[in-house]
């Protein structure tokens, strides 16, 4: 029941999200744009060469669509504080296009071949332009901090930046750390090394996404801080959850192969549990598993199956529960009851129980 | 004379500079410098690996040098304005660091594989790396912002973080359109679209640092203007002597091979010259050249004999000091005498006088 409705609810949404973008972001780079956002040419602009060369690979991968998850919760998080959920929804844009600027580059990093059932960027348009528009993706929508076409106040403006630019390197430290341990350069790591991890690569968004809506709702501190805390619990929840259903999900089917994470060699918090509470044969078949990046099926699942009968997928999913719980306990006295309050409680229950 | 007085002092700021960079961005990963620039870990944090996985890589390159040019530019404007060039020295970083971080990009997008004489950051640490840790160093100098340890005001703040918004999109849409253009896509290239495209792709850092030393030197409306635009027309001239000393420079003694571009099939102005003025039988070779993608040096030779052959060079070595000339008419009546406007002049013609 609750999973239909967050899915409705966020299905409602998702083209008024995306037209925002689309406000932020032409399809067609023009002259009008241009001059908007980058003031008037010294010389000329090519905005042909620019709309090839970035619009339409950036568009390409938004056009596949996504949940615009993180545009929701921002919107949930500054109605759940008393604000006007129509400003949220024009500021969004922020998160969602940066999210899919990391997405880019991310596959690009991981050499990555599908992405929500498609061809790469990279291996669509070659890794020049992959690399620069996933860059260009979390500059872009900075213009509506810089034009401020809503007319925000000076001190959210403020507030915006500098939370930006903590996240920001927050995200380069989370896939700094992912792949250096993806290399099996670290033959230990905890359960907390890899929950950090975690908030860094998955919790930023969603804690940005939570905090923008805040700050937009004219959050009072404790409101915040407690929401940002939340967005960022519901982020590392969405990623053990991810890593759940790459190994047992039903992905698969939709173009992404899986065991994905197997192959990539991903030590996630099911892998983490299963080396500590298993035999040492089978954690050091494991570990030589991840290590030799394995392609065929049947020894991706012979990994699955060592990490299944440790109980690990059990204990992750523990695990995710345990945290949005924790979190919610701290948020829920700081908001006033109210049906935001109440969908952004079902929301992070949408995320660890949803099946795709 | 102008060039050894201007060498002097560029050597002289680099230590400072790069010790400001080190404050900034310590070579080694500490709980310290994280809970200072991340906040405390809600989990446990791997400082081991961020070192490994990101300031290693990020100081290597550093390392290697370069001229600090923009922190030095940055400087002088702040003192052309009456300002302090020590506050300026602080804040400098920002584009500094921002520069590298698109020199380990450009590589990795370019697949370049040399950069200062030594092994581009990719070939070195992998391309996963250098692609997450050249777009780390757009953000990581945010610190100076968001923690302003130096207490610039929050007007000054506002106005580097739009800045910093603006030049940025800038950047992604230079390499962009430098991207589409070097594979051949674009028949016809205006010298007006060419240039500004180097307004763009070099001239955004150099005006970045002029006009965020003007900030920092709380210039009036008029100085920062005129400033912007004067740092980044010598940008612009830097890259077409750039491109200039790439076909007939001594670099190649230093690592880097003669004719690069030549073998990148970069539109260069005097590409673009020759191709205007030459006869129709050597346009359409220089063309065909390009688009090969040449690794012999008699092809790479013969592209630059056409060149040269219709005085391509020295209209591109005109045009970069008639473009400087301009813009410091310009400025020079917006600035009070001082030594470091003179300086500023000089640092000018340096950049176009330049042998390396």
């Amino acid at each position: 029941m609750i999973l239909a409705g967050i899915e409705e609810y966020l299905k409602k949404i998702q083209p008024l999200i995306d037209r925002e973008i689309e406000k932020v972001f032409p399809r067609k780079i023009t002259k009008k744009w241009l001059e908007y956002a980058l003031d008037k040419a010294d010389f000329a602009y090519d905005e042909e060469t620019m709309t090839k060369s970035a619009a339409e690979p950036i568009w390409e991968l938004l056009d596949r669509g996504g949940k615009r998850l993180r545009p929701a919760l921002a919107m949930l998080a500054c109605e759940a504080v008393g604000g006007k959920k129509e400003l949220a929804l024009k500021i969004a844009p922020i998160v969602e296009i940066i999210h899919n600027g990391t997405l880019i580059e991310d596959d690009a990093e991981d050499c990555s071949e599908t992405r929500r059932g498609k061809k790469c960027t990279h291996l669509l348009y070659g890794l020049d332009v992959a690399i620069n528009d996933g860059a260009a993706m979390y500059f872009i929508p900075l213009t509506l901090l810089y034009k401020n076409p809503y007319k925000l106040k000076k001190k959210q403006i403020s507030k915006i930046y500098d939370l930006y630019a903590q996240e920001m390197i927050r995200v380069s430290m989370g896939q700094a750390i992912d792949i250096w341990w993806h290399r099996g350069n670290k033959t230990e790591i905890s359960e907390e090394e890899y929950l950090q991890m975690c908030v860094y690569k998955t919790g930023v968004l969603t804690r940005f996404s939570a905090k923008l809506g805040a700050i937009l709702g004219n959050a009072n501190e404790k409101q915040e801080k407690a929401l940002g805390k939340f967005g960022e619990t519901i982020g590392v929840a969405f990623q053990i959850q991810d890593d759940v259903l790459n190994l047992v999900g039903e992905e698969f089917q939709k173009g992404k192969g899986i065991g994905e994470d197997i192959h990539e060699g991903k030590r996630t918090i099911m892998v983490l549990h299963a080396l500590k509470n298993s035999g040492q044969a089978d954690g050091n078949r494991l570990i030589e598993i991840l290590n030799s990046h394995p392609t065929e099926q049947a020894v991706i699942n012979e990994a699955i199956g060592i990490i299944k009968k440790n109980g690990s997928i059990e204990y992750a999913k523990e695990k995710a529960k345990t945290l949005v719980k924790n979190a919610w306990k701290k948020l829920s006295p700081v908001l006033k009851e109210s049906n935001a309050k109440k969908t952004l409680k079902e929301f992070a229950d949408y995320l660890i129980e949803r099946k795709i």
